[in-house]
């Protein structure tokens, strides 16, 4: 039998954004696209063109930055009512928006059409079919978002259903069931996502493409998925890392892994799988909120043994404590107190820096070590690679010494003028090249840029490289937060030179100290990279 | 027809300590005892007596402090290979324990039988029914938990039933069905949960106590719980918070009110129910966790509204996007401020500031203006409710000004012996209180504590109030992250007055700046708090 193929889309830019707390900037919505487009997912749903400036700029922008395998999709409801969908101002971005494909939700709900629309039950009707149509009629493709669908077919079921054959009459594609208040339980899903199979073949359908978009308000999201699934869905629904209003939406991170793995269906290419880990981690740095531990799958706890007797049932085999193995999407089985576990690890992640160390090597035990110390003090190497990999040459004794800082100070002042732009503060840093001790000062819009000026300062005429990298991202958490300003601060910087980008981490009670280690180590990585390229063209 | 009756037992304080980073005192574990009893759950295990010193003591001094309604459980594996029950020193404290019910747990899994305890299936069937035999005699009424049942079940069934049947020939009165490895489908569930269901019967059992127990590895504990349930199970096995190794176990928290509240089962008694939230919350203070503000149910997230569709539509009629009302679980609605609101969103935030204000007044637009303005330089109010209180007192003239900023000056410097704690900042900060100005200068371990404890050298003398004003949180992000350190800066601060707490917000193109906005925001929205609560003390 051929494996059944399940179409993922992906809402983590328009309904993740619902979730309290999260906000996103155009940069970070565009950095998250690349993240679901090198995942593999089939759609990946950006937002509203036109509902806030935000997703216009980010559908302008994305259409000189195509992607490679997904299909970005733009967001709208159903036309105002009462006036032509041409004639609606609200519909003019989303043909702008040039996508491809465009959702369109509408009430399947009469409660809704009422209270909510406060229009008529056949109005709504003509909403659906109309905004289809037209769009359609611009050379689009449609998929329906049946909002409310689980409680609307409840409380009134031919009228539910009238309202999908609109959509089906006026040429969408998908049909979505929606269960937007996220109350419905797995066998009400169940039996009403088979009704719906059911009547679009009564209505036509050869091979009727249902979606189902689940919220988790009962803890129910991904359960409600598969058992959607099981009966004829064959799309789903999710964000990553399962944010969204109030309780979220349906975790991808969790439904992809049980839909492949598990119940045996093609969600996105096995090798793809691999990299799930890393995206769900990846994109909780670009939203910063702190990722989960106990998440399901992907959770840093998620393969993790505390207790002595699974630890050793464990590593005598695996299948004991563990219903899939933590390798399937990139993430590690944890033992928490034998360091075992960690070498492999140590290993694998080494090899992509092209160095080749094998287990007895002294060396991994003693670059574990140093790990977990930095880790315990709130070094955080998964953010920060380039980070991750001077400390795997330093342990190695290959690490050039491009630079030392043997000091600086910053002094910063408030804005008086509260002018854009006003310079406020000053830097010097004293710095050590070649034996010899350089003292530079520098000012800036507030004392990291100040610093970051007075290090280029001393630095550039020795490594005129250093002018092609500039700082793409600059994130700052507290790591013990009950104690506020007092606490450990962890940097994390994100470097390019417009062709890679490289990540440092820096931690002090200091959040300047802090700053200062990440911008240097983001220095040196840069310039051992251009050193590492120029010998590459050497022996080419 | 008569409610039928699921049996709730909580195992919080045994399965639950195995979550990574949760160990609780006997203190502790008293305490979330009497939570639970006043809950109403129907069992509480308090452990494996004998395996740690910590859980002997509880049962101990449990026998001095008798619940209400619940009954005490303690835990324990069967006996030894190769010995009799009776000579097992391990079930020595467990009879010590003074239960009246004790639950036991074997292997169901013949892999486990062998790998893991490394005997003979026979020697386990025996080592079951031993040990039940053995405590029944002791006058103890027995649970019998089949560890890796789904598991055990799929790889062997006709062991797995001998196991079970071991055990109810023994003499056990519940038979829990563990899903140890969490990584079970609910439809696996559900048939494997029929099948027991039909052999208890065939056994002679009239009405068969089956049990579950889950955990969330595939994300599917409570779907998983409420499968079994459907299909004969009459208790269910959780923890409070969904606390429990790796992703954790069953949520009692989104499980009770599942069953309770959408599936008419009768779990504790109804206005228990309305304690559930807050029991949740006393939890997690005493376990030292941050409560889960996404949590289905009882999270602070659970019932707060975003999208200014979603906001006026609920407050016509609140079943339009919520599948529970909130107060039978004794949560609230919220109503959330950010981009996405309209003037419905505003009218009842205001409200929870104790201002009404209508629709048509100027100030809406006003408020809703600014707001939007904000935002878009960077500004978050969602997670920063206490700078939006003061921005909408300010717009209706209504901000006392306890104190102005005139400026301030921070010096910072390396941190040349890089010891914890080491002072290597300064701050001067002018302040205007009164029309008179104030000029105090502190040190500390980096800019912004520096800057904090300044400004509370200004402004305690005359507001002592400041004392019991600490910072817990303090986050920092990038806004348009292209442009690195010269970018705009948001600064989230998290106050608490040991009571409750309040957060604001700052945002400037130096990190200081934005810091000290939000710092003299938090101090000031104390003050606020502060002169509130005296007013109402002084009107009651």
């Amino acid at each position: 039998m051929e494996t059944q193929k399940i179409a993922i889309y992906d809402t983590t830019l328009r309904d993740g954004t619902q979730r309290e707390g999260l906000s996103l900037s155009v940069e970070d919505k565009m950095r998250i696209a690349d993240c679901l487009d090198r995942m593999g997912v089939a759609f990946i749903e950006g937002g509203w063109a036109g509902a806030n400036p935000k997703d216009g700029e980010f559908f302008r922008r994305m259409q000189d930055h195509p992607l490679r395998n997904a299909e970005l999709v733009v967001f709208c409801s159903t036309r105002r009512a009462g006036i032509k969908a041409e004639d609606d101002p609200m519909l003019v971005p989303i043909v702008g928006a040039a996508t491809k494909w465009i959702t369109i939700f509408g009430k399947s709900w009469d409660l809704h059409v009422i209270e909510g629309l406060r229009t008529t039950l056949e109005e709504n009707l003509a909403m659906i079919s109309d905004t289809i149509a037209y769009l359609k009629n611009c050379d689009r493709r449609l998929i329906y978002d049946a909002e409310h669908w689980f409680d609307g077919y409840k409380n009134n079921p031919e009228y539910a259903l009238k309202t999908l054959k609109s959509a089906f009459d006026a040429g969408a594609e998908w049909f979505i069931l929606c269960d937007t208040n996220g109350g419905t339980l797995p066998d009400e899903i169940s039996q009403i996502t088979e009704l719906v199979d059911a009547s679009l073949r009564e209505w036509g359908s050869t091979s009727p493409q249902i979606g189902i978009h689940t919220h988790n308000d009962a803890g129910l999201a991904v359960a409600n998925a598969i058992a959607s699934v099981q009966h004829g869905a064959t799309m789903v629904q999710g964000t990553i890392n399962g944010y969204g209003e109030r309780c979220g939406n349906a975790n991808l991170c969790t439904l992809i892994p049980n839909l492949q793995l598990k119940m045996g269906y093609d969600c996105i290419a096995a090798d793809r799988l691999l990299n799930l880990t890393a995206t769900s981690r990846q994109v909780s740095e670009i939203v910063n909120l702190a990722p989960d531990d106990h998440a399901p799958f992907v959770g840093a706890s998620a393969f993790a043994h505390k207790g002595g007797i699974h630890v050793s049932a464990v590593q005598r085999n695996p299948l004991t404590y563990e219903h899939i193995t933590p390798e399937s999407i990139g993430n590690n089985r944890r033992i928490v107190i034998s360091e075992q576990a960690g070498i492999s690890n140590v290993i694998s992640k080494v090899e992509t820096f092209g160095i080749c160390l094998r287990k007895e090597d002294p060396a991994c035990r003693q670059i574990l070590q140093i790990t977990k110390d930095l880790e315990q003090i709130g070094y955080q190497f998964e953010s920060a690679e380039a980070s991750f990999e001077l400390l795997v040459r330093e342990a190695l004794g290959d690490r050039p010494k491009f630079f030392t800082i043997s000091s600086f100070h910053v002094y910063s002042t408030s804005d008086v003028t509260h002018s854009v732009g006003a310079v406020n503060s000053q830097a010097t840093v004293k710095v050590l090249v070649k034996d010899e001790e350089h003292l530079t000062a520098a000012e800036g819009n507030g004392p990291v840029a100040a610093l970051d000026a007075a290090l280029r300062k001393a630095l550039t005429s020795f490594y005129p490289e250093i002018a092609n990298f500039y700082l793409t991202d600059y994130k700052v958490r507290i790591l013990n937060s009950d104690s506020g300003t007092k606490a450990t601060t962890r940097v994390l910087i994100e470097f390019s030179n417009g062709k890679r980008r490289w990540s440092t981490a820096g931690v002090s009670q200091n959040i300047i100290d802090a700053s200062c280690k990440a911008l240097a180590e983001g220095f040196e990585y840069g310039l051992l990279s251009a050193v590492r390229h120029m010998m590459e063209i050497a022996k080419a």
